[in-house]
Order: C-alpha cells, then structure tokens, then sequence
C-alpha cells in the first residue's frame, strides 16, 4: 500500500522529496535526458541559476545533454557534480512499486535512481534553494555540473563539461559529488578518493594444429597456464594508509574452439585492475607487459597486450580542510563521524579531479541498480539538512 | 590440362583407376552414400559377392547407408574395412580439379576420397577382382565391412555394421583396414595399433561478482591456473617400445563474459588426450579427476569434470603374423620395409579390434581432407598389387 508522505503545504522547491519525485518520474535511462535536465533547469533558474543546458556528441551523432548552473561570481567556489542519468529498470514487473512511478511506502521512496542518484541531485537541490532563500546570494558561487552520460559509456559527459567549463572562464575551489557513498546507514563514509581501474585484453598466440599431433602445434593454453601464474602469483603492493592493496582479476578467458580434435592457434584473456597510488595506468601497463613477456619467454608463444582507452587514475583528495568540514557537519548532524575511505568503483570524481580538490557523500548505495531501489524519507531529510548545514559552513570558512 | 589415362582396353573391373573414378565421382558426402555404395555392391555382385546395403539409424532418423559383401565360405576370413563417405570439399572454386570429377592430370587422379579412401577401396576391389578371376574362390572368406560413416559422427557405422555381421554368425580371423596409412611414400608405414582418444570438459566454478570487489567474489581463473598446472606439469607417462607418450592438450578455455567488471562465476575447459596402452579410457578419466580435485582443493572451487562418451580405448593388434606377411609383401613390391607404427588419429579399427586382429595399410596420406586432394595413378597400381599379392599369400599361409 502507497501513501504520499509529501507535505503538501511545503514550498515544493525546498522539498527535496518532492523534487526528487519529480526527478524519478522522468524516465531518464542513460543517455536519455527524459525532462530531467529541464525541469533541474527550470528550478534553478527559478531561484536564480545562469542555467544552461550543454550537448555533446561524438561524430555528431548520440548527443548527450548535460547542465550547467551558477549563481554567484566570483570565489569560493563550491561546485556539486552528479548525473541523473539511471541504469535500465530491467523487468518492470519485478519491481514492486513500479520504477517510475516514485511511490512512497512504509517511509520509503522507490524509483530507479533513487539513490544513485537522483536523491542526492534533488537533496542538494533542496539544499540550495533553501540556503538562497535564508542566506541570500552566497559571498562566492555555487555550482551545479549535471550529467546525463554517467551511466553509460560517459564519453559525453562529465570529463566534456569541465572542459566545456574551464574554456569558458569557470574555476572551482572544490567539488562535492553525491554518488552514494553509505554502505549501510548515512554517515558512515565519506570518499576521499578513489582507486583507478585498467582493464585490458591478453592475447596469446600458438600454432593450430590436430589434437593428435601436439608437437606440429604450439598450444597457446600452455601458455596461458604461464600468463595466469605472473598475473597472480604476487600481489600488485600490501595497501597504504588510505588505500586498500590494488587488485587484478581476470574477467574472462575465451577461445572458442568447439572442435576437440583442434589445438587452438590463439586464446583471450581479459582482465580489469583496481589500483591505489602506489601505481599510475601506465607504470601497471608497463608492468602487465613485462609479466606476459617474460611468462611467455622461451615458449615461442607470442602476448599482445591490448589496453582498454581512458583507463582511471587512482586519486587522493586534497580537499583535507573540507573533507574535514563536511565530516564535522555530517557528526552535527547523524551523531556518526564517517570514515574516511578510498573503496568501490570509479566515479566521475576521477575526471574532477583534474581541475579542484574533490570530495563525496551521498546516500545509502545498498539497492543501487537493483529491482525496487529506494531510499529512506528520514535519509532524504537529513542528507539535505547535511548539504544545507555545510553550505553555511563553506561560505563562513571559505568565504573572504 | 587434364588427360584420361585409364587403359580403356582393360576391364573395368579389375582396374583399380577405373574403379576409384567410378567411386570419386560418386558425391559421398558423409553421411549420404551418395551412389558409392550401391556402385561397390553391383560391383561385387557380379563377382560373385553376396552384398547387401545394411543400412542403421539412432532414434529411427538420419538413416546411414553400410556395405557388407562376402565371398567364399569357412575360414580364414580375411575382412576388408573401409569407407567410402567423405569429408565436404569445402569451396570447389579453390579446386584446380574439381572434387567430383575425378580429373586425371600429371599422373594423378584428383577428387575428394582419391586417398582418403576411395582410392584404397578400389585397390582393394580391383585386387580381389583379379585374385577371384585367376585363383577363383578363395579356401576361406573375404569380405567388404564398408561404412559412409567414418567421416561424420560414426554412431550409424563400423561399430553397428560389427554388430550386426556378429549377430548373423560372420566370424572374422583377420581385418584389414585401407586408410591411408604412408606419410611420404607408398611402403612407409604399417599402423600395428592406435593411440586411444578421451575428451572432456572441466567447469570449475566459483563465486560471481564486481572486478571492484574480488573478495566478495571467488574468481574461477585463479582455480583454472591451478588446473591447467596440475594437467600439464608432468607427462603421462614416457611412452612404449610401440606407441609415442601420450598427450593431454587443452582445447578450448571459455567463459563468455564481456563485462570488464564482472568476475565470472564460471570458466569451461576442453581437453582431448590420446594415449597408449599403458593407459584406459577409464584410468585416464580417474587421473584427470584426480588431477582438477587436488587442484582446486581449498580454494572453495568446484570443479566438474563431464567426458565425452565412448572414448576410444589404446590397442595394439595381436595380428603379428599378418603384419609380418604384409610386410614382407610390401617390400616385395616397393622396396621398402615399412615401420610398424601407432601413430596418428584413430580409425574405426578401435572398434574392429575387439572382434579380430587387425592391421592398417593403404595410401599415402598428405593430401587428405585437403583442397585438391590427390592420388599418383602409380600409388593406386602399386596398392593394388601389394593386395593382390597379400591375398595369394594369406590363402597360402593361412588356408586348410
Ligand atoms: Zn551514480
Ligand atoms: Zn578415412
């Protein structure tokens, strides 16, 4: 049984339930925009945002539309990244409240994005709106980078509206983005970087030839054996402080051979590391070559390693005194202090990066992507009371 | 520039050339007999041969055509095992002759079966065409176990067409199987046996999830390393006076999963051996077993091992004396000793074996299954004595 929780009587452009309904009835699956952006653009510039919509494409074609907003000139500036693109919904009819509907039941909103992101969007929305309407024009500049490319391949998105910023005279002082960064309960993590990924395909190459007469073949799976060993046999480091030992895990190893009376002139084998900054892509690229070179030594076997573009960087933050700030403002207000952490994913933070110090905080990840994702009301409330409380706080500390 | 060579004086059926065009040109694409067998049992038929198609199928279906002629009466029982199906031709453009025509050109007679093993069959016909006409009925029997299904899946051939000759009383004392056995030259190689054949596919099996978080995943390449160790680190065995050591060679590994960032749940591992005698299907199978068992012990792997059924088991034959006559008569004729050998593929004398002694003699092997598969007109005279001159003899030698 549904029940809307919604506060009529609310200004609807400081609720940020209502704003993050409104957001979740857009049907935006990556890349579609779906009224997302516009109905963003419409509040902010309501509240008065230099709103603008921003389109990429690649070869002309697939444009991906992304938002820009400031209000406020000049420094700090606080700049809030986060995407309302979603992942597919799947099979509707798995869901239990239908993903688009943004129904509310037993103190939850459910919806595809609920809490990845499109809750976050909408609490700092909130957030914003209502630091405007009790503090005025900031003493400095907020910022919203929206994009509709975070979910899918992400070339149209993020990484070309910093770009497409920067050429247009914009700087910021820091970035906060709201992916959801919670593994259980809000507060518990905030990330103050992230791991970088590589991902890559090892191909080695044999002779063909007929099962039985092995020694007119070169069996490229003897070498495989070999690829496997240097690839496992040590681990990448032990971890650092911040960062958790890197990892490297094969992801698929494929030959397609059906004929068993067949050795196989070649066999794939993908992998995907997960590195902290002990390593850059290209010293683990160098390294994974040299592995596969020298496992490979003496076999007549040869390895052609074949890395996947835009690998990640791993990063630290050096957004010390506002990863403070916002770990003292989260304390103030959910009693938790969070930790500092560097796990998970890659996020568009490792684009960010490039251009100020980054932080994130966002909401509980645990039904991210799943079937009936949803986010608590009191999660909503008080992840916008957070947002709202560190904006004063930013200004006071940051401002001149 | 093709020119016909056959003697058109000689009579047809007593020349081995005429025979083999008359059979190339028969499109016995296995499993259709395609006119082959129907030719062979006319042939024979008018020679005295009491011939009948004998024709099998698995669940009633894909009916596969099977020649039994025998001729004379009591023993010894001389069996001849062939076939005259055929692998396809692949693209008949890359053909200098046509695969079907059976084109005689440079001293060759090209066509698809010309070694492999029409070439063999019409040998054999012509010989025994011959002995018949000048010794008459043999003190003993010969006949023809002739399937078209060698080529393909070999389930509606040899082995059924055993079977039901057993069924009827046909007891054999010696076979002759005519595949081509020479890897140069006419006269090389006697096969006095043939290594055994097991395939199989080992899933292992662990635990499905995200690159990011390979300790919440149990990652089944890591447990393939370990596999492909334990099946290649130490040789079966060393081999034998008679056969090569016996060979393990991993096919095909396959896992299927396009997602860098997904560690699979499962990999799968094609593995064909041949072996020697000092192995069983059965032995062979426990070892493997064995083998992926230790190796995946406590990594919280599971690994299954499924064989391919009906293994082809190691033998070699007990036809020592036969090998000694054919020998001997194949140096009368050529020149040459011929090598005992295991070697090779496998042939339906796996299944012959088990019913009486058997040794292997026919072609030169080089261009089977290949485009523009040939046979020197001077090979198939040469083979068609070498019969001919074997049947006198074995009549001598083993008659009452
Ligand atoms: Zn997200
Ligand atoms: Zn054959």
């Amino acid at each position: 049984m549904s029940q809307d929780l919604t506060d009529p009587s609310a200004e609807p452009n400081t609720d940020p339930i209502a704003i993050a309904r409104e957001l979740i009835r857009c049907r935006s699956v990556t890349p579609d925009e779906g009224g997302a952006l516009t109905y963003l653009l419409r509040l902010l510039t309501d509240a008065g945002f230099d709103a603008e919509i921003v389109r990429f494409s690649e070869d002309g074609t697939d444009d991906v539309d992304n938002l820009y907003a400031r209000i406020g000139s000049g420094g700090p500036h606080l700049t809030f990244a986060g995407h309302t693109d979603v992942v597919p919904a799947g099979e509707e009819s798995r869901w239990t409240h239908p993903p688009f509907a943004a129904e509310i039941a037993g103190g939850a909103l459910y919806g595809r994005g609920a809490v990845d992101m499109k809750g976050a969007v909408a609490c700092f929305a909130a957030a914003v709106l209502d630091f405007l309407k009790t503090e005025g024009t900031p003493k400095g500049s907020i910022s919203f980078l929206i994009t509709g490319d975070e979910e899918g391949v992400s070339i149209n998105g993020t990484r070309k509206l910093l770009a497409w910023a920067k050429e247009r005279g914009e700087r910021f002082d820091h970035a906060l983005v709201g992916e959801p960064t919670n593994p259980n309960r809000l507060g518990d993590m905030i990330k103050i970087g992230r791991r970088g990924s590589l991902s890559g395909t090892i191909t080695i190459t044999g002779k063909q030839g007929h099962s039985a007469y092995p020694h007119l073949a070169n069996n490229p799976t003897r070498g495989l054996e070999k690829v496997l060993h240097a690839l496992y046999a040590e681990p990448l480091d032990s971890g650092t402080h911040e960062f958790d030992p890197s990892t490297l895990e094969v992801t698929s190893v494929d030959t397609g051979n059906p004929a068993f009376n067949v050795i196989p002139a070649q066999v794939r084998l993908n992998f995907n590391s997960r590195f902290n900054n002990l390593h850059t892509a290209k010293s683990l690229q160098v390294l994974i070559e040299k592995h596969v070179a020298s496992a490979l030594e003496g076999t007549g076997l040869t390895g052609r390693v074949a890395f996947v573009p835009n690998a990640a960087e791993a990063f630290l933050t050096e957004a010390g005194d506002i990863a403070a700030l916002l770990s003292e403002t989260i304390e103030a207000e959910t009693g938790r202090k969070p930790d500092y952490s560097t796990t998970g994913g890659t996020s568009d933070a490792r684009y960010i990066k490039d251009y100020c110090p980054v932080i994130e905080f966002g909401l509980v990840g645990q039904t991210m992507h799943q079937v009936d994702e949803h986010v608590a009301i009191a999660d909503l409330k008080a992840l916008t009371a957070i947002y709202r409380r560190f904006l004063t706080r930013y200004f006071e500390r940051f401002g001149g």
